[in-house]
């Protein structure tokens, strides 16, 4: 069977999350979670879903762009594909026109993991396995074979990552049976967003210390006042030994950053995530040497745009913390190449998620770190946001506040039609009633 | 009279450059020159043109990120935006749904520079002057208070950046009244383009060297033979005394970059241009750090995406040469703050120009820079590309190699309107016969 994929289709998926506040933060005070998802079709019957995060406005434009992409991929059969997935990723992200419009970054570079998230996902289907394993499963040659080295030679090279990647088969298989008995440990991110009250806050804090969760995240950064009062509040509530991290998501300088992060030192927490601008790698290097002497470690990610952003992150020792995200970064070849480059430098990753299928996503990315690269849990945790799962066909499964490993084959980002259809903007169900009050 | 803006329009213009070579390199090998083009109307009559470039594929995105912004501008009156410039520009570049799709990269900025020069351009005919001289006789409180200055505090504050501009006013009637009668130094990428043959070069620098030219751009990366050739011959043609440069256009590691350009070292360019990522500050700087004992400098800007980006180019001495662009920065105001960084740190501004428009918009702030900020010529000129000037209502003057300087009120990017209609993509005339081929 060739597998061609004979078909894609893009729709711009939106929900409604800025009615309740949920996802606000001091840079994003009204998000509306949404997807541009992408359905490839292949000849054989089979299905690809991948999908790209947004916050609701624009998404329109991502449509366009994977649109405009829809031309490389359609046509082509699956094997052609991964048989040179190098190659591949090269075409979508080197055309000689549309580079001009990043380069790999900003909106061509979301559309672009929409699409090989979509690839991935018929790959893993096609295989019969979750993706988190179809990686474990797969040879080193091949992993590397996935991963563009332009622009990053100068710090890990094919060879090298092939050799990082053989190091680590040792304990391989018993590290994947400890995930599947235990999970990965999560974090959560649910219980204080900054558009929620005290009282919202206190109960959040409570149900989910019953849960079993021992580490939460705050959001601050819009007024140092109420950020002192909300991190001592958290901090009350979770105690001395239980992990608190902070984030500013980019709300300030760098000398702002550091003399506000100081004033919240005595709340002891883990990391400051986005103290300033994601593409500020000096400006966190600065930070980052400020606050060592406190212990607080910082963290970015989640719209560092590319794996030329992460080697300097890495290289100028600007990062405690790195956090890959699953639809900004191109994908799992690009995300390879960020884990990879982590693990030579021994900065542990924690990924961002939330959102909405960023969750289902980046699962298997860190799975696949545990088992086949970093070996290692230490100060290793993955974000966990409790929202829009119910919307998926094979939504996360939480056990004990840790990931538990998926099986369905795939890489977890179908969502059920019938949410589709109700939040497809603007003439679902869902819109077509808010846009009429 | 309010001068209220009361539309926008946004059209998809190509003009179909790749039939002949025009503008190509090592990684942009069928550029077909385009821009997404922006009319304001406002209400007493007055418009505003705006553009920004791209290389065809892929401008309907920027069109549809345009549509996307529409809603900040239309409805506002002119003086309420320029009387808050920095907050109407915070206003376009920090939506809390929209700038998750760069922040401040990629389509999204590159939408958001098409309005903006659209808005200065009305500004500037409101006010009956041409840009450079609205620039120019504006006072610099009002200069700074036109850019934000969030992310860059740490190199550049709004204080500093006044007193830069109050100890450059002393010479600058005088600057103005050489810029008038010399006009600014201008070098030329037209003749070696990396489509052409040797046949053409030579021929186009027999030509250029008769028109007075006398600095010479030469794009290399594809095949290290060939670029030794055609070096060869140029140096040849235009003699030891001349000036060539030699530019990359991102082609090679940072590695990569050190040994090729070391073989070429032999034909004196004066600087290698965009030798990587545009995206890898510490990459430029290991690179910069390896070519000075041959006295050759680094360049590159044209996609550099953002003040935070040239902030850290400049602090890690990783450019010799800073080469703004007037769409790929959102227009004046960003351009602004990247001029007074790059004279703080006493490194030249050699903007990038040619594609379609961008000679006629750069002219207008490389004019501001040597009357009003930088206050010299050293090692400083401006790109010039022979290629579709016909197209615009007041195309630029070139005299004996240099810009002069514009009369015309406004920002210089109105174009002519049968040339919109005609190459307006895919329904104009020009694309209605190469489509139907």
């Amino acid at each position: 069977m060739s597998r061609k994929i004979v078909g894609l289709t893009v729709r711009d998926v939106r929900f409604p999350t800025s009615l309740e506040q949920h996802g606000s933060d001091a840079m994003h005070t009204d998000p509306d979670y949404s997807a541009a998802y992408v359905v490839l079709d292949s000849d054989c019957g089979l299905r690809g879903f991948g999908l790209t995060f947004t916050l609701g406005k624009g998404t329109e434009i991502v449509v366009s762009a994977i649109e405009a992409l829809a031309g490389l991929v359609v046509g082509k059969c699956l094997q052609e594909i991964v048989g040179d997935f190098r190659g591949f990723y090269r075409l979508l992200t080197s055309d000689g026109q549309m580079r001009w419009l990043g380069p790999e970054k900003g909106v061509i570079h979301l559309a672009t993991a929409a699409v090989l998230n979509a690839v991935w996902d018929l790959w893993a289907r096609a295989e019969g396995k979750p993706l988190w394993k179809l990686l474990v499963d797969m040879d080193p040659k091949t992993l590397v074979s996935c991963i563009d080295f332009r622009y990053i030679t100068d710090v890990l090279t094919e060879e090298e990552a092939l050799k990082l990647l053989m190091n680590a088969q040792e304990g391989k298989q018993q590290r994947e049976a400890e995930m599947l008995s235990e999970g990965y440990p999560a974090y959560t991110t649910s219980c204080a967003w900054i558009g929620y009250s005290d009282q919202q806050l206190r109960q959040l804090c409570t149900d989910a210390l019953a849960s079993g969760w021992t580490k939460f995240k705050v959001k601050v950064g819009a007024d140092l006042q109420d950020d002192t009062r909300r991190c001592g509040l958290v901090r009350q509530m979770i105690g001395p030994d239980n992990i608190l991290m902070i984030d500013a998501n980019q709300r300030w300088d760098v000398d702002e950053a550091i003399s506000w992060v100081k004033s919240l030192a005595q709340f002891k927490p883990l990391w400051i995530e986005e103290p300033t601008s994601p593409d500020d790698i000096l400006g966190h290097a600065a930070i980052s040497k400020a606050l060592a002497p406190l212990g607080i470690g910082v963290a970015s990610g989640e719209q560092c745009h590319n794996r030329v952003m992460f080697k300097q992150f890495l290289q100028a020792s600007a990062l405690q913390f790195i956090q890959i995200d699953s639809c900004r970064l191109a994908s799992v070849n690009e995300n390879l190449a960020v884990l990879l480059m982590a693990h030579k430098f021994r900065v542990p990753v924690c990924p961002h998620a939330g959102g909405v299928g960023l969750c289902e996503l980046v699962q298997h990315l860190i799975l696949f770190d545990y088992i086949c690269v970093s070996a290692s849990l230490n100060n290793r945790m993955c974000e966990y946001v409790d929202h829009l799962h119910e919307h998926f066909t094979s939504p996360v499964m939480i056990r004990d506040a840790h990931y538990m490993p998926p099986k369905d084959p795939g890489y977890s980002c179908e969502m059920l039609e019938t949410s589709v259809q109700r939040h497809h903007f603007p003439d679902g169900d869902v819109w077509k009633r808010l846009l009429k009050k």
